[in-house]
């Protein structure tokens, strides 16, 4: 082992810069976070078409709570896909060239989480507007063009994808 | 399923017709099937690579167990976005336009069954294949066009993407 | 797939026979699905029993939120287990002589789905139903015999056993 | 709030004995768990025949990976079902008529623990007969019969049922 | 058991006596199951504060179900982490010397489990106090001498630490 | 981000104020993050230690696959940890004090995905001395003195520790 430390230690400037695209590295795409962050969005306009409802029958209890459970769930998965994407394909350089990514990681941290703790359309379009941001830098790293488009699906917001 | 669908239909009338759409309705999506089938491609690869190797040290090791593992949980996730979209969006007179999707579905989790149990480009290739072929029909029933073309990341093949 | 599944035999050859035997084969039980399934019948006698109770405090909350969880985790797994047997177990030998079996899966699919959206005893009682059809094939592709009897614990509904 | 744990005091008794029978209660059943660990004799079967083969190339190492991992995810969860039916439906008067159950329930979180960290038959056939046993003083708690019968997968091993 | 454990001591020896050392022995730690009891607590008193909210709109229905889905969180959490402890750590010659350990073990199952049923702080508190209970006895089991300090965070409960 | 905080602020106010106090909010603490970071480099030692043996049997293989996924495990639970707290907790007036803990939270993501790549004492400990590092400020924010003290598990390294 103390040798393949050695060795490493040799190697280590070059490995650690492309460390992290042994596994699972190389596939690392934003539309993940962006669909999921979509996703959050509709659940809050489905909650609030919901709410209307006068009769509180089990349907509506139901439904409120699989609403709820649904928009936790796609925040949740919104912070743990650019956690993964920041953390292991980020590296100094890319800050460098980015110095606002680290705030902007951390701000979608915390739109998600205010998504989860309220029902709020305003924060979950931020949490959106936010992660396509980080989309954006992403291509821009990758080298790739960017286009906005429209999502084929509620609530239709522009998310922004590779030009293909 | 029939006699039950018309026995429904008359209690449930208009409810069934929206169904699918409260939760998780409305917002599906192929691309997440097909990057995690495009990862079980790239872990092949990887795979391949790394077992050449000759020193069957740590990291050897390591890797190989990593390589293994993420194979293993791609093919699964693969599985999962298909049946999901399989359950909740595809209905009956999807089926009688569509007849070979049944088919399809079944030899999608075969195909990632196989890919769990084996180590094949082969097996991994056809699976992106029949993916893709899923989502072409799905894209369709959308009413949206598809085109393709070469995933950003390794390995690089082409997939299915609904047409900006 | 029939292309595929002739180049694979010259390839594969006998491997594929065995294919789905190394892991997790062998050991498959729609026991389990039907269990489940039952479960969820049992989450909606509960939820229209307490939907019942005037007073709407903390406990009526916590147990109406948990009973609603629980119906939704056991139609997911009621999924889960299906599709894992259609998809490892059923070979297209099997699909031949029981042509029913992609639309009953799909069937399960969809009433599981169902299940989660409504609060319904007729939707549940339709995908017990359903999950003791497939069980019968299942034993019957395995050549054991059947018997039908009343579950052990409420809702008691009749499963389908394999004979002793 | 004061009033529902006043009220709650005076049936406290009362209340405690059936508190378990809310959710998720009523539906316990030790197959879950004896199919669970029968799996672990079968991983250890496989796993055992496995090793003879000479070539250690990537097939090789991919079936020992999921084997092991197999392993352990059944022995995990054959202590998960345990734990559950020991906490939830054991209550002290069944503690009193079965004075053994502590030492058993126990004696299967050892035998679990150990055959993960093993590759045992031994450890492996003792887990199966442990929960075998649990699962005969959990029948006899409800008022079923029960009897032994071979299980109608490899290996193969006598399983308690619950006589239909 | 004994039965057993002896005749494996003749088969396995010295392999026994460190069997559960492997993995994932050595780092057990009751501060897990402790502060997940005490976030129990904390969530009965935040329900308690927040189901006092006169207007049902989406924000009280958000935190309810919010504030419910972590109580049965962290009441999970905790007997999964003490079942952890006793089923890999706690040896029969522990057993000896604090043969109320299974019995106490089974009382933080029970009082766990009712504390998901109910909304109950008197439970909640019960909790934290048993699980202390096991800190207590598991630090002295270690050698390790055991302080009794608030919490640094609310309900700021004493809790159990190792003394540093 | 300081627009939309500022835009935010006149809308919700004193909600913000005390936004991450709802839930999961109140109770943070970095030991988990300590705990699993050390148990990374116990897991380190421990696979140093096994690959030492000659005889590549079963059990060598089910050790090494299983101190492999513990490793991948617990630098996987640091990293989530990590993120919660500094997602949830860490607020821009922390930021304002600690300028360096964006990047402190960022090398923590990349030394655990490079304790996952590679089987590296080096790494390991300099994850755990991160984590110490990030305890540090956590605590100084909440007020609270730390001491450094020795573990009371192999492999015993200093942690920072509230100090009682």
């Amino acid at each position: 082992m103390k040798t393949l430390l050695n060795k490493m230690d040799k190697k280590l400037n070059f490995k650690r810069a492309k460390a992290h695209c042994d596994v699972p590295c190389g596939i690392y795409d934003p539309i993940f976070a962006q669909i999921y962050a979509l996703t959050v969005v509709r659940m809050v306009d489905l909650l609030e078409e919901h709410v209307k409802i006068k009769e509180k029958d089990l349907e509506y209890y139901n439904k409120m709570s699989r609403l709820i459970e649904n928009k936790e769930e796609h925040a949740e998965k919104t912070k743990h896909e650019i956690r993964i994407i920041w953390g292991d394909f980020i590296k100094p350089t890319h800050k460098e060239k980015y110095p606002q990514i680290d705030n902007l990681v951390h701000s979608i941290m915390v739109l998600a989480s205010e998504s989860r703790q309220h029902v709020s359309k305003k924060l979950a379009l931020e949490l959106v507007s936010k992660v396509n941001e980080f989309a954006e830098i992403f291509w821009a790293i990758k080298g790739e063009k960017t286009i906005r488009a429209k999502a084929p699906y509620a609530p239709n917001l522009e998310l922004v994808y590779r030009k293909l």
